[in-house]
């Protein structure tokens, strides 16, 4: 047997206005390329009856797997089971099943099931659902033309989950053996995509053609992976693995299993591991470390309070900051951050701390201390560390990016490493 | 003459592998909508000549306008020229005019002209040029089967400038008078869309098919939009918009005008307005409300601290918190969380402020409070109020929801609403 040829149909009107950039049909996309398989074609249309009708049959025609994304929810701009059903002349009915879980989705959030919420369980007649564990929403399968057409919902999270979870699994038994492809995986953090190009280029030049390198860069976190299509390759690999970790070594925050897990997850574990508490003192960044950290279950093993001091008052107020130390250096200094780590370990009797003073911008930068100025301080409560870095960026990437250095920070100091970070390579004023 | 129909085609191995996100295509349809011009279909291929060749075809055939984005550069796989060639059936030919463009290109920047550079010059015979400010690809323009053709380059500033200054201003010239669309747009907070949907269908049973409205979901707002395509309509939308801010009252967060502001910067300009500041005491939410906040220029004006007082005992030593209120009520409870208001209020000298206390699960539930249960405390410090929620959501859309409902409860008192929120109506247990 071949490879299926697959192909793409999404649905929504927001996606033709150009209001939003749609990043589904990428993920889908790389989520099919660790089977093997590439995305033939894909359409965009408007929610558009007719329209949608002769995509579906025209792809249908063409391809041996029909992914539809969008048109799945409640409102009636959303006609995907309208337009399959039409498609495939059968009629739209109310399906158990369906109803079944947009009733206990209800029941669970305390809700009402609602006359809009009960369209979704209006399906084509024949169709087998695909559970969406993530949302209101059932996926649905038919077979058309001799395409098997999978609709989806457009909400990114659902969608990423009915497709590893029920999807793929569905599509990878009927490949034929030899097909799938394997992918290695590796998180990074402080390396930008060009950097670890060069990195690659420079020491280890043999890089064969047949274990593709590939990147997905997420803000903060770089993805690397190392795909292999059939098993000679498979076997090779192991070795410019272990290559490719040498020359990363502590960039590396770990090797993917399953889901990635965060920065702040990683830090949260080893804490835990070691029965350590962790606390935090933002300036510039207004709690988004905090917030990191506590986005995470189980965060207050190791979290119990984070001080947002915006204004030099509150430095002092409640960080015990001087009022002189604030006025000699300012409060975006090396001086003042490391009062303001001291200040906060006092206050929550933490044994790590992350604290953070800078100048976010737009306004706010001087001749002396540039927009894109910060001073952290961080470290065990009996060996803090400090480093003043400038990275001139926008504002709301400039917190994200330092709130995750600060992350990144403990993260070396809890598995002792004596590596520089490439951010404190580049960035490092002082 | 009709609107014209305008088709879209992207060409490139990236675009199909998700390795990188299509912001183009949203990025065209922007530009389209300013001359009142939706996008009708969009097409997304490899670097596959046969394949480009038939969907050039098939779209030219169908289509008035046909905008080809990519494939212009100078590596063998970029192949729009060739593809273009083949389905008008001419030749490609050296044109004089691009080759110019190159050499001035290539000198300005010290730079050779090198085979594969010149190949950017070989193009459709017959075809006219299109200017490239912004880079060494000309665009260029041919009519097949009736339908204009534009093929330009997949750089975005590239792309943007030649749509601005040459490809939009072409095609207003021949639209006929009174085309351009008109979009009224109103922001939501609090209301899911099929709630809204519901209540317009019960209050505004009689609105217009020709005023059509669109819904676009941002956690946590809602995007709701007016659109009618024609004088008349434009005409008798401004009653239907009155009758549709009627009934959606303070749910209502603003009229967008550009670029829709977050709830935290709508709250800090009010604040402004008025010389306030107001103070954040996060359990629950863990610093997300104070990093709302903060992620807004100037937000130092109002924000001068928050606290994230994740443990008791530090809702005690940071907030004064007393521990008999904490023994005897628990952390998740009205008692502590207006203890924890009044704290935060005292601490910082702020005027307003939002305290929430909760369980943002997936752990930690009993009984008598379940996860999702979860108590706020509001208000400016002579007014404060509290109200207790249950929210069974999952952690991440817990902490985002309760984050904003604490921003938008801060924006009813600055507004003076005597309107019950939907989220309290749905989720208040208490």
């Amino acid at each position: 047997m071949l490879k299926p040829n697959v192909q793409l149909l999404l649905t929504g009107n927001e996606l033709m206005t150009g209001d939003i950039v749609d990043s589904n049909s990428a993920m889908i996309a790389q989520q099919f390329k660790e089977l093997g398989l590439d995305i033939f074609r894909k359409v965009t249309v408007a929610d558009n009856l007719s329209v949608l009708v002769d995509e579906i049959n025209r792809l249908a025609k063409q391809a041996d797997i029909l992914i539809i994304n969008g048109g799945l929810g409640p409102t009636i701009d959303d006609l995907t089971a309208q337009a399959l059903a039409q498609a495939t002349q059968v009629g739209l009915v109310e399906h158990n099943e369906a109803l079944a879980h947009l009733k206990l989705w209800c029941e669970k959030r305390g809700a009402k099931l609602n006359a809009p919420n009960l369209k979704q369980a209006i399906l084509p007649a024949g169709c087998s659902i695909v559970a969406n564990k993530k949302g209101s929403a059932v996926g649905f399968k038919v077979t058309h033309l001799g395409c098997d057409i999978y609709c989806t919902p457009g909400v990114p999270r659902e969608l990423k989950t009915m497709l590893t979870e029920q999807i793929l699994p569905d599509i990878a038994k009927k490949l034929p053996e030899g097909l799938i492809s394997d992918v290695t995986r590796l998180q990074v953090f402080g390396l930008g995509e060009s950097t670890l190009q060069k990195m690659i280029d420079e020491q280890l030049p043999d890089w064969p053609d047949n274990i593709e390198l590939g990147f997905r860069a997420g803000m903060p976190l770089l993805e690397v992976k190392l795909t292999t299509t059939n098993q000679t390759d498979h076997n090779s690999k192991s070795e410019w693995y272990t290559k490719l970790v040498n020359i990363l070594g502590d960039h590396i925050i770990a090797k993917i299993e399953n889901t990635p897990l965060s920065l702040a997850k990683h830090i949260l574990l080893k804490l835990a591991d070691r029965n350590l508490k962790i606390t935090t003192a933002e300036s510039c960044t207004g709690g988004m470390i905090a917030s990191l950290l506590t986005n995470e279950a189980g965060a207050s093993t190791c979290f119990e309070a984070g001080f947002v001091t915006y204004s030099n008052n509150m430095k002092t107020t409640l960080l015990d900051v001087s009022k002189k130390l604030l006025a000699q250096h300012g409060a975006v200094s090396e001086e003042v951050v490391l009062a303001m780590a001291q200040g906060a370990l006092k206050k929550s009797s933490a044994d790590f701390v992350i604290a953070v003073s800078g100048i976010a911008g737009p306004d706010g930068g001087s001749m002396e201390k540039p927009v894109g100025t910060v001073w952290l301080a961080w470290g065990h409560k009996n060996n803090l560390k400090t480093i003043g870095l400038l990275m001139p960026l926008p504002r709301s990437y400039f917190q994200n990016y330092v709130a995750n250095i600060g992350l990144d920070l403990i993260r070396r100091e809890l598995i002792n490493s004596t590596q520089t970070a490439n951010y404190i390579v580049e960035r490092k004023f002082s």
